[in-house]
């Protein structure tokens, strides 16, 4: 079973406190919605669509035991709270669009006199369970299809029927620590290991937040995978050095031609892996790939602060006085990329935005 | 003025202790060898040159002042003298050079009739305090071919008579805290400086020691120079914003066929250079082209412990558990590299073996 970062039956949900990893492994009760805006406020919990899913979860806990006298006191309610847990991080946009579907959904249960008050809390606590069972599934989806291709590549490179166990390279973190509980490019990973053809797996290490070291290197552990951590300037040495097959890394988002914004580090890695050859994949859900936007020139980089380069914790690393350039994300273009994984398969950059308008057609 | 890690005048010593750096810069009184001593094992001066020069000239230090009964005697004392100063750091083979060097020169003294103790005593000083000057004067050198260097290519691309004002990349320490006080790879930005041609420098961070941000960042600030630094993994992007004339670093070791080991990530950035077209040297004195070694493939490449990579100081920064690899260098292939910058001028890898057996034997 995979890491749990979120635990959830009826009535009852655990955080586990990405604040305390990778020294410390807790789970926070989240009794309701003010223990929902605390653990997102605090981020506790991080990632876009683990903040969405736990705060509408936390809602979910919170109404279970409740009893309302009408559709329109429980409406009411919904609205409240649901705005609340946005004030969280105004700036988590999973968030919002949660909270907006919810209280469509709610809007609509409240119109319609075929239901009562009781069917209509039912029915919310279903759609809130759906989500976290929906990012489970379209994150095995993507491991499933991303595990296929690239052991389809590695046995078609060796001329032989089927692959043998792969070794495979990731960037940042996009596992359970980051999504509903599976992962997107770590559930490739996963994916081949319930395969039996994971070999090794290596993760960088991904300044200036660590969060190959801190958060996959702990999932890494918790599996028990044969891993390996390497620093982000060791890639190059290590495609050669190690028979990788392949990359696969996750995506902030996607653009219509294919160009990929993800964790600063990834561009760097795909000219890498095109030099040695070595297949570089993109992981990433439908709800990534915006065809509204062009190409990767149209994707607005966010520079952070210095401070994150210059300081681990309270500890000075950098010569006081130093200008950094510290930009969040970086832009792979389409050219360097072998494919994109979604739940509904793998793509080549070059079909993406024909596919994808089929699919949603459909 | 260069930053001077090493402040000599006849009977005099001081250095810059590194282990401050960067927060605190403080000159430590070097008053004889067992203060050489002291700083070497310490590791207070580090980087190979410097080593030996510190060893040497405290030695000098402690025989200024004394009076010798015969030459004799100061044979013996320097023999002992030189001995201990080795066994600071006995894996450092500059030290050991230096002081076999110096021994086979007070052996000669010695047995030479034509010279009297107080001589004899004045050529150990002289030869000591050379050491110090041929090391700023090969550095200055290999920065003025440097520099000429890339502002020819820079001038050629534009179909220019005379390049403006460059940008350029530099990775690990390579500067006056790495040498006697002028520096290689950095020596060339320096000269970039001195002829106005300077726009900007760029550093990388160089984890796991962090030796970018903390001494090419302390030396770069010290200078005033426009420095900006970037993390290891953001190379690839900042060639593709920031219109980067040049990468220049160091050299561990380069082989006859100018293949050439360097800290950790140079490759990396060797490949990411050549994608996006920009010329990429090394700059090293000649005593660091080994011709013995054929090609790359016979350089050994150091293990380092894992705790480098996992802990910034005594802060645990990767999980718990995870393995690490952590070579110390990695081997840039000379199809990689545009020039190999040495005091004696700039070499293209394939020319390298030719030329410098020609220079050798004139």
């Amino acid at each position: 079973m995979s890491l749990q970062s979120i635990k959830y039956t009826r009535g009852s949900l655990e955080i586990l406190d990405q604040l305390l990893l990778p020294v410390q492994s807790k789970y926070l009760p989240v009794r309701g919605v003010e223990d929902g805006w605390k653990v997102i406020n605090k981020m506790q919990v991080r990632g876009a669509p683990a903040i969405a899913i736990v705060g509408c979860l936390s809602l979910a806990v919170e109404i279970h035991p409740e009893e309302f006298d009408s559709k329109k006191s429980l409406r009411q309610e919904l609205e409240g709270k649901l705005n609340y847990l946005v004030s969280a991080r105004p700036t988590a946009v999973n968030m919002k669009m949660a909270a907006d579907e919810l209280l469509s959904l709610a809007n609509d249960l409240t119109k319609d006199d075929n239901v009562d008050v009781a069917a209509m809390k039912q029915r919310f606590l279903n759609a809130t369970e759906a989500m976290l069972k929906k990012d489970i599934a379209d994150n095995r989806a993507i491991g499933a299809h991303g595990a296929k291709a690239i052991l389809q590549l590695v046995a078609a490179a060796a001329g032989a029927p089927m692959s043998g166990p792969v070794r495979v390279l990731t960037h940042c973190n996009t596992g359970s620590l980051a999504t509903a509980g599976y992962g997107t490019a770590l559930g490739v990973v996963r994916q081949l290991s319930e395969l039996g053809k994971l070999e090794h797996v290596y993760c960088t290490e991904t300044r200036p937040y660590n969060q190959g070291a801190r958060l996959t290197a702990y999932e890494l552990v918790h599996e028990k995978f044969p891993a390996t951590l390497v620093l982000d300037s060791m890639v190059a040495a290590l495609l050669r050095a190690k028979n990788v097959a392949a990359v696969v890394v996750g995506a902030d988002r996607v653009a219509a031609n294919g160009d990929t914004a993800n964790k600063i580090g990834t561009y760097q890695i795909a000219v890498v892996a095109k030099h040695h050859g070595v297949p570089f994949f993109v992981a990433a859900p439908l709800t990534s790939i915006d065809l509204h936007i062009p190409s990767g020139d149209h994707i607005i980089i966010e520079e952070r602060p210095d401070r994150e380069m210059t300081h681990v914790g309270e500890h000075r690393i950098a010569a006081p006085g130093i200008n950094c350039w510290n930009p969040a994300f970086d832009v792979t273009p389409a050219s360097l990329i072998t494919g994109i994984i979604t739940e509904r398969g793998v793509f080549q950059p070059a079909q993406l935005k024909e596919t994808i308008t089929k699919l949603l057609e459909t």
